[in-house]
């Protein structure tokens, strides 16, 4: 990860090992704060409900509350901040989100916390944080590079090289979610387009084919690997085909980007091998023969990665180009 | 593109505008060499049959030849290179390549035409000194980012973003032939693969698609070509395959990358209309809200900008880790 400071605009030059500053992980259900050391460590952390459904008042409300708990009498460098959403991460503004997060888009995140704090601030989308904690201090430190995928309620990635995000012209690299694949030919996905990745692969898409097929609503990837787990040959299925049009999506990927690790998150990852497995063969199963030594592996750091990657945006690089 | 020249290793510092240097494209048929000017003009060129048949020594000697041609008397900076065949860019030693160039994996091109010529060399992917030349000076001079497609005997893409191109772990990035899509299911690929995109869109998988619909020998895609502009329904809906595969693949890859422009070229895209419609159409079918916008074009430099690209290794950057 680059140290070099040049061009810095938070006011204060920091030097990676003394300085500390305050990460913070702006989730649909969860906000978490953490002051985290120059190495990555977290040394407080404090978390809370997020209040999505009241707005971007409330929500900043218990942002700056959390970043105080953890931040007051540590004098941090200052803010990083995971969100979701797509976030403009030169000006920190939201320019798109989820409505779980409601009225969030348009929301000046950076801005609005640092005239709160009184302490530089910066923002990103969360997977980016997350991608820059593994790359820093978790399962990719020291790599040249890493594709980070989550997958949850959505299909997100991002690629790290060299210790910098590829944030793309309009901050919305990393929709690996969006890409087309032969599982999900026909099936509408949240974005208005038809047969991405995210239809077949993210959680709720599990979810609803496995309801669909057992014709009993079933809301939970959590239910659905319990009744594979139980011998249920349509569960089984359902998270085969979620797996391996994930894996081969993510291998093509790899293919493209040639990155030398792929860190792979988020919840539906918790299927365990009934998903891992499928999913790292039909992966595997794409790759050229000079790509076939990537590493894959799990997220190592879980919930801490985002905290350490956005505290890593004020710990280890202050250029406003980022 | 960066113009930071601390850490050059050059030797000479040159300054945009005035220095000179050695733009060298060696394809699997042609070597061309030209003399290129701090803005990117050609102010002399020469070429020659590439002796692929007759192994590395021939190949260089034919490359040597043509620097001299438009070098001497010119004082260059030095030789930029582009080559087919997957490049190890810091050290101008060839990774991979066509067989169409016997040999040349292993080759050292940066020494031996350093040593022959007494001039300091780079060697990039010849994808990748395209993408340059377009990012340079071309298509997407002065945008945010560029993703490069090339469709020809295969699938090649190149991703420059801050005038940086994305190689990737092992040189390996641009291979956006080799991800899966659902119009190749089941066909091989060249990797040893099944079912990624080259095996649908590049030049020889419509011949030969076409070859075995009309059940005689198509070799070439321009006979392709013809037929559909004579009315071949046969012909036109396998330029229309390809096309649409190609489409929807780079579609999904704006949505990941998130590139301000997509330049296309490459021999498959002198189908024209025929091919390109189709293209276009499946591409913008992909995308998401926010990368909508995305401008798609075609290479405006043709040969040129490959050969402004390599020189630009030398005139824009001498970096040793770019």
């Amino acid at each position: 990860m680059s140290i070099d400071r040049s061009g810095a605009v938070v006011g204060s030059r920091c030097v990676v090992g003394s300085g500390r500053a305050v990460g913070v992980d702006i989730g649909g259900t969860k906000t978490i704060a953490a002051l985290v050391d120059g190495a990555g460590g977290v040394i407080q952390r404090a978390a809370a409900a997020t209040p999505g459904p009241d707005g971007p008042d409330a929500i900043l409300a218990t942002v700056c509350r959390l970043v105080h708990e953890v931040g007051d009498g540590a004098d941090p460098v200052g803010v990083g901040v995971g969100s979701a959403g797509v976030i403009d991460h030169r000006t920190g503004v939201v320019r798109s989100a989820t409505s779980v997060l409601r009225d969030w888009a348009g929301t000046p995140v950076r801005e609005r916390i640092s005239d709160a704090t009184g302490l530089p601030v910066r923002v990103v989308n969360d997977v980016h944080a997350h991608a820059l904690g593994e790359a820093w201090i978790g399962a990719a430190a020291g790599a040249h590079s890493l594709l980070m995928v989550a997958v949850g309620t959505g299909v997100g990635a991002s690629y790290v090289g060299g210790g910098e995000v590829m944030f793309g012209a309009h901050d919305v690299a990393g929709h690996l979610g969006h890409i087309p694949v032969a599982a999900a030919a026909g099936r509408p996905c949240v974005c208005g387009r038809v047969g991405h990745l995210e239809a077949v692969a993210a959680g709720p898409a599990l979810a609803a084919s496995y309801s669909a097929r057992v014709r009993r609503q079933v809301t939970t990837v959590q239910q659905l690997v319990a009744d594979a787990a139980a011998g249920s040959d349509i569960a089984r299925s359902v998270l085969d085909e979620g797996a391996q049009a994930l894996g081969a999506a993510v291998g093509g990927t790899v293919n493209l980007l040639d990155p030398q690790v792929v860190v792979i998150g988020g919840g539906v990852v918790g299927a365990g091998d009934a998903w891992w497995a499928p999913m790292e063969r039909a992966l595997r199963e794409q790759l050229l023969p000079a790509t076939v030594d990537v590493r894959v592996c799990r997220s190592r750091l879980g919930a801490d990665a985002a905290l350490a990657g956005a505290a890593s945006l004020m710990l280890l690089n202050g250029e406003e180009s980022r």
